[in-house]
């Protein structure tokens, strides 16, 4: 680097062609050193990237900045051990349904796709009990506004078309308050809505459960600061969680949703996909419930890529 | 959207040109609504389009998503009134550098350009005292390392070379323990290593302060984790701050570096810029000081806005 300041004014510079020193990004990039892994490496280089390429994009000033920094420090302030706020702030950035695309996402070959995934959220429990077929994950009193539905489908291979009998399928869901067994012990007991079933040999699966409700992320903090500033409202559609699994297939964690519900569209976490939409209709000769819920879950084998798409 | 799942094996479908959904992250991007400002339009589409692109260039990975969630909480979660972990964070990933950039880079019509800016840091002070042209901001006695040097220049307009009397020269440095006052209350007194001094008729200043010393950011917290991983160090280059302020003129915040520091091409916060580099050298027939330093600045004009680059 030549030196200045002691020798009077600069004179005779080349003029730069572009207003930002060209080479910022690359000395920031390039001061990493050798011994980090490749792939750290590649994700930091990238978020680097990025990040500068923002700033110089929207010229981002010195005050939006700070209210960035102080943003991300509010975020971190609110977590505690039940309420991580990053998590949040992902969601409703879409991050998290991008990634869960980005990691599940198959086109088969063939005319069937396997049935798409959709983020885990938070709210799923591996100490679900198994429960037999036909069996109800409503171990409570039906909630007031609950309406019951039995749920019925068939699970297969999507290369064969073959039902896929021992599959099993978790299901958990929020009661009519929107609410989740954890989220709720005052009016819940523990593993109310939720429940394993094992499929038969025919890959099928039955049993009862709610209509889903739609309901709101929290309404404090960061998360939903950020969402009053884009102007965006903080529900999440009605959905049933799903986890389909099977030793020989690839297992399928993802939501459903009624067809009619208003916030399809506008889901605040980006979750919604066009197979994970649903249709309850009215039941037909059964007085154990008011609805009737059919959806078929397609799984590709273990080891089946795909499509190989750019 | 067309529902799913309740009408068997989905066939026929056109098969898509890409992996990923291409709508998503216009989806996200309009679902902010209609009563937000145009600016905070602009910057958080530009936000969510260089995230999502980030994570579909890198292929994030789940884990790898759930790392940066936590990152971020414990960012916020060491943070307290004295210490911004996320400040940090955007100094060592070169964002406050480039965004100090984007504010302030001025590129003049004529041969010399106004001296670069560099970012403020968290020690300079409101309160810093005026002393007389000729003074010392040493107010402690010299401290063990510390090599006293006589610093002085001419402070001009960039347009006209003319000297800018009056014009406020502030200065704050840490101490030979790289500490600055605020953060070594049992070592140094109030406003040791500050002041600020008022150029006389022919734009000169001159003082006593000491030659600098480089320090280590802290090492403990998310910024020293981050930089571990990209296998870098926390070393700042030594440096003196200086703010040189006047009524006409638009005010330069900068640093200044000595040529032989050995951290000045991987300052962990990118702040060196190639004007800003000094040459201290022996004093000759002041028996004050070891050290010569002069450094001369220029000014642009308020209002002057330069070459307008891309």
């Amino acid at each position: 680097m030549a030196t200045n300041g002691t020798n009077g004014p600069e004179g005779n510079k080349a003029k730069p062609a572009h207003r930002f020193d060209p080479n910022f990004t690359d000395n920031v990039v390039n001061t990493m050193g050798p011994n980090m892994t490749e792939r750290n490496r590649v994700v930091l280089s990238s978020l680097i990237r990025h990040l500068h390429d923002f700033a110089r994009e929207v010229e981002l000033t010195i005050p939006e900045w700070m209210a960035g920094v102080h943003f991300v420090n509010a975020v971190g302030q609110i977590s505690t051990k039940t309420r991580n706020e990053a998590h949040r702030i992902s969601d409703i950035l879409g991050l998290e349904s991008l990634v869960d695309e980005i990691a599940h996402k198959i086109i088969s070959e063939g005319d069937i796709d396997p049935t798409s995934s959709s983020i885990l959220g938070p709210f799923w429990s591996p100490n679900a009990p198994f429960r037999p077929l036909g069996g109800s994950i409503i171990q409570d009193p039906v909630p007031a506004g609950g309406r019951v539905a039995k749920m019925h489908g068939v699970i297969r291979d999507m290369t064969t078309n073959q039902p896929i009998p021992n599959a099993v399928f978790d299901i958990w869901q929020a009661s009519a308050n929107g609410k989740y067994d954890f989220q709720d012990p005052d009016n819940q007991s523990d593993n109310n809505l939720r429940g394993k079933f094992r499929a038969n040999e025919k890959g099928e699966y039955y049993f009862y459960c709610l209509h889903p409700t739609a309901y709101s992320l929290p309404t404090d903090g960061p998360s939903f600061a950020l969402l009053n500033l884009m102007d965006r409202h903080p529900m999440r559609p009605a959905h049933i969680h799903i986890m389909v699994t099977h030793e020989d297939f690839q297992g399928c964690t993802t939501q459903l949703y009624p067809k009619d519900d208003p916030w399809l569209e506008t889901d605040t976490v980006f979750a919604v996909k066009p197979d994970l939409i649903i249709d309850f209709k009215p039941s037909k000769g059964d007085d154990k419930c008011e609805l009737d819920l059919e959806y078929n879950v397609y799984l590709a084998p273990k080891g089946y890529k795909g499509k190989q798409l750019p």
